[in-house]
């Protein structure tokens, strides 16, 4: 057990930021409301999972919706209590400790706020070790937790209580009431026990990100900052470029879109596309595959390797583009079906573990 | 306190489907699944107001769609006793008895066959007195009953339990899941005590309901069945024409459109137009405004004087225009901001009672 002060929440946002992909939500926002609620609850008890009895009821907490939403529409706190309420009103029980459902720079930072005001512990660990779009797209739907109860609270104050025949219905139904209630919510869902939980999670989370964010932190005062950034963090690095092009659309409650890069230094000649669904889900180097969902790929500030949220591409920005393994429990069939390429509506695009990819692609770098 | 069996059914369908004003469901499927749900159960105790106790709790139950969509997917009998045990679960009493939400061929049955299945009494009363597209659009609403907990269920399985900050958000919110599971859902919502309900129902739709039914079903049998209709039903005839033209569109969870008439008989040369959103909302004849909501424009069957749905006009059937004049509750400030021309969309679209609108209409007719 640990406290999660105010002097961690930086470096956790920053990390969850790079976990997040490209989505999970911009850290700003939540950043801000979480050491609001720090500075006024005090910290927060973080307890890795064999910490928590087994007979514990615990629940993810998180926001739903667009990322380009919540940098204009943030909750306003009514949302946690409400949602909690609503659980073990239908529980008939308390609710023993939050979880984060995803690490995202948003979503990273919902759960340390929601459990600061609640004066509830928080389990360092999420269902998914990276963010993804959809709601049914977790580690608990992996291992048979139902979403059920699914609570929605919008920041107007309307509440809904999802029943549903299955994970995919929830997002279904859900999606469509994120984009009644104005495009981003926060939600309460999948309540399991202590003893469900540890099998149905990504395991430290938390850590893991805030040992990220450092690093990113503390690149720029190493020698060779991109080496450091690198070394430490595990990344592969594919490109780096200037953004060229952005196309973006926001329907049916997601931003889809597409990024162009061009080459400069090593890389100047060559050209990267990454496609987007919150999260970065694809990426190609001069036509050939680098890396693809359930993979991390991220883009991140060339020079300070802040990492870029797809709702913050702009043209000119300068980037890398590097990949992360992702957690085992994707690479199995059931979570390669539910979040694979194909689910993303990748045609024909078959999924290689990124360390193959960087290794055949490095070897071919090396050749040219 | 009287009884419906199942040779009540028919009229209860029919004469509804005229106070549906074109909407409110089309009475087929739902008279089908009446009839079995009274053979199989028995016939349904119907109570008027004054026979309900104070202390009751009641609700209104039913579809909820674009009726286009009602005919090709209906309910399968999971959703009553789904809804009910949800809502008595959230409320933590019985219910004691259903009412009607609205008059409409299909929301006129739903509530006999929930009654009936569920062994409780119906209310002999509704909260439009006709049907409206939206949900908020009731009685109930102008009387400040709340719709929480808005309790909606589809034919899978799924249910959804929506607590919002005002009626309008539950349409907001509750089309959109509308959508989601597929376009037509049932619901039970706005629990109310018999005492609250007395003062916020539209009094004695099932009997007003028959009788217009029994009105349609004779009239062919009359000397001269059209006299018979109107001068039984009390409804002002606008015209009589064949369909020339059908524009639909189904749009957020409603069914827009605008049908045109071509004169026949006395009314030959001249030309109709009623427009739609579910139900009938704008009628005028060579271009002379003849009735608006919230008052009852109807297309019956100009030989049979049979109810056309909205989702049922086809281009050369011929129909009369009728008009009936609305409860009058929907003719306050409050009544008309709710559910008058304006909430339609209708711009500078004065509300003038039909009678009124009739009675110049005839003395226009007469010098012409």
């Amino acid at each position: 057990m640990r406290k999660i002060g105010i002097e961690d929440i930086d470096d956790i946002a920053l990390g969850s930021s790079l976990l997040g992909s490209g989505g999970g939500g911009d850290p700003y926002m939540g950043r801000l409301e979480a050491i609001a609620a720090v500075k006024k609850y005090g910290p927060v008890e973080l307890l890795d999972i064999d910490e928590v009895p087994d007979t514990w009821t615990v629940a993810p907490i998180c926001g739903v919706g667009a990322p380009s939403v919540s940098l204009e529409k943030g909750t306003n706190g009514v949302e946690y209590p409400k949602v909690r309420a609503m659980m073990e009103r239908i529980l008939g029980r308390k609710l023993d400790a939050f979880l984060l459902s995803e690490a995202g720079g948003m979503n990273s930072m919902v759960p340390i706020s929601a459990a600061a005001r609640a004066g509830l512990p928080l389990i360092n660990a999420d269902g998914m070790g990276r963010a993804f779009p959809g709601i049914q797209q977790d580690t608990f739907t992996l291992n048979g937790v139902s979403t059920n109860p699914f609570i929605i609270a919008d920041e107007k104050g309307n509440c809904t209580v999802l029943t549903t025949i299955n994970n995919d219905w929830t997002e279904e139904i859900g999606r469509e009431i994120t984009t009644a209630c104005g495009g981003q919510v926060t939600t309460l869902a999948s309540p399991m026990s202590g003893e469900k939980m540890k099998t149905s999670v990504v395991v430290g989370t938390v850590d893991y990100a805030q040992k990220l964010g450092r690093i990113i932190r503390t690149a720029t005062d190493a020698d060779n900052p991109e080496q450091f950034f690198l070394g430490e963090s595990g990344a592969f690095r594919f490109f780096k470029g200037k953004i060229t092009d952005v196309l973006r659309e926001t329907r049916d409650g997601f931003n889809f879109g597409r990024v162009t890069l061009e080459g400069i230094g090593e890389d100047k000649g060559k050209k990267a596309v990454v496609e987007f669904q919150n999260e970065n889900i694809y990426a190609e180097v001069d036509g050939e595959i680098v890396a693809t969902v359930p993979d991390l790929i991220c883009l991140v500030d060339s020079e300070t390797f802040v990492p870029i949220t797809t709702e913050n591409l702009k043209y000119g920005k300068r980037a890398l583009v590097v990949g992360l393994p992702c957690d085992a429990a994707w690479r199995t069939p059931r979570g390669l079906e539910l979040a694979g390429p194909a689910w993303f509506g990748l045609k024909d695009v078959e999924y290689r573990p990124v360390e193959e990819r960087y290794a055949e692609f490095s070897k071919e770098e090396s050749h040219a």
